[in-house]
């Protein structure tokens, strides 16, 4: 998983660096931890933006936080904080010895190429896959179209599609890996 | 749906009233609006609090918010602040002359006697339901035991079951009206 604050594009459709917000931090290290990820990484190329980021990690995972919350340290464990998603791509080649597949996510409906039973079956192989959601107004257009896949958008069940980040990314890693069957998913996790 | 801020448990087990979480309201709001919830309402007894998520929802519906971003203000424009559960059921008796089932959450497993298939049935039938959520560490046993069911916990890939109730919101709502079938998905909703 990644959560891009650049290259991503504002209400006018400017290619813009996001500022990092604390509570993506936590729902989508929690939504990751729940799903197993293997890892979450929060993008953004801004030193300062960096530095928040990793003083809210270091709070939770070896602070104070740690010890008022330890479920929340076991979630915020799983994220790195980078500075471009070369530096992500990087990571990923070294950690698994091949190179992973981009899927990125956009709510609009131009760019889809992967629909998410086809994701599900190509995470089943096993090959690494790097999961990509944008902040502010969505992932810019050159990021879209240079990625290997763009997931089908999340339709619900009117019009409306301008859900958060935070509630997209949980619904798509719930449609990837969240167990269908009452009684496949107690045997598994309970 | 509604957001209940009492009677909830802290890490300790003790019944609480939490305070309310600004992105509370939107996060779940555009999932509200996103999968059809007729109304979305937060519950406090806390007048502060209650004058707290008013203010918001001024701003953004009736604000300079709702200039600045309209689809946040269509979304938002569904939430009603209630001083308590009761207040709630009878909103919604006097909108739909029914008494709604209330149908609770937990992240625990005991209190489970509702699937999300056999919501889903129910919610064809037409009767109104009142899907509760609770905020800090949860609905407190009181309300679980006397709600009319209880949904099956969301159970991910792992053993972790610590979601935001953010993300609970989005992924209970998705797997009650999500479409599933991209054919079936695309031709209702685009």
């Amino acid at each position: 998983m990644a959560l891009v604050h650049y290259p991503v594009i504002n209400k006018n459709g400017s290619v813009i660096a996001s500022a990092v917000t604390n509570l993506d931090l936590h729902d989508i290290a929690r939504a990751s931890k729940t799903f197993s990820a293997k890892a979450f990484y929060v993008v953004t190329p801004l030193d300062d933006q960096r530095a928040l980021a990793s003083r809210i990690l270091r709070y939770w995972v070896k602070g104070a936080g740690a010890a008022y919350n330890p479920k929340r340290c076991e979630a915020l464990d799983l994220t790195v904080v980078k500075p471009s998603l070369d530096a992500v791509v990087e990571d990923i080649r070294h950690a698994c010895n091949a190179e992973p597949c981009l899927v990125a996510t956009c709510a609009r409906n131009g760019y889809r190429n992967l629909t998410f039973e086809g994701f599900r079956e190509r995470l089943l192989k096993g090959h690494p896959h790097l999961l990509l959601f944008g902040t502010a107004w969505g992932l810019s257009d050159e990021l879209l179209t240079g990625s290997d896949f763009v997931l089908d958008p999340i339709a619900g069940y009117s019009g409306y599609n301008h859900l958060s980040v935070r509630s997209a990314a949980a619904i798509v890693l719930d449609r990837l890996m969240g167990n269908r069957e009452p009684s496949d998913r107690y045997s598994r996790s309970c």
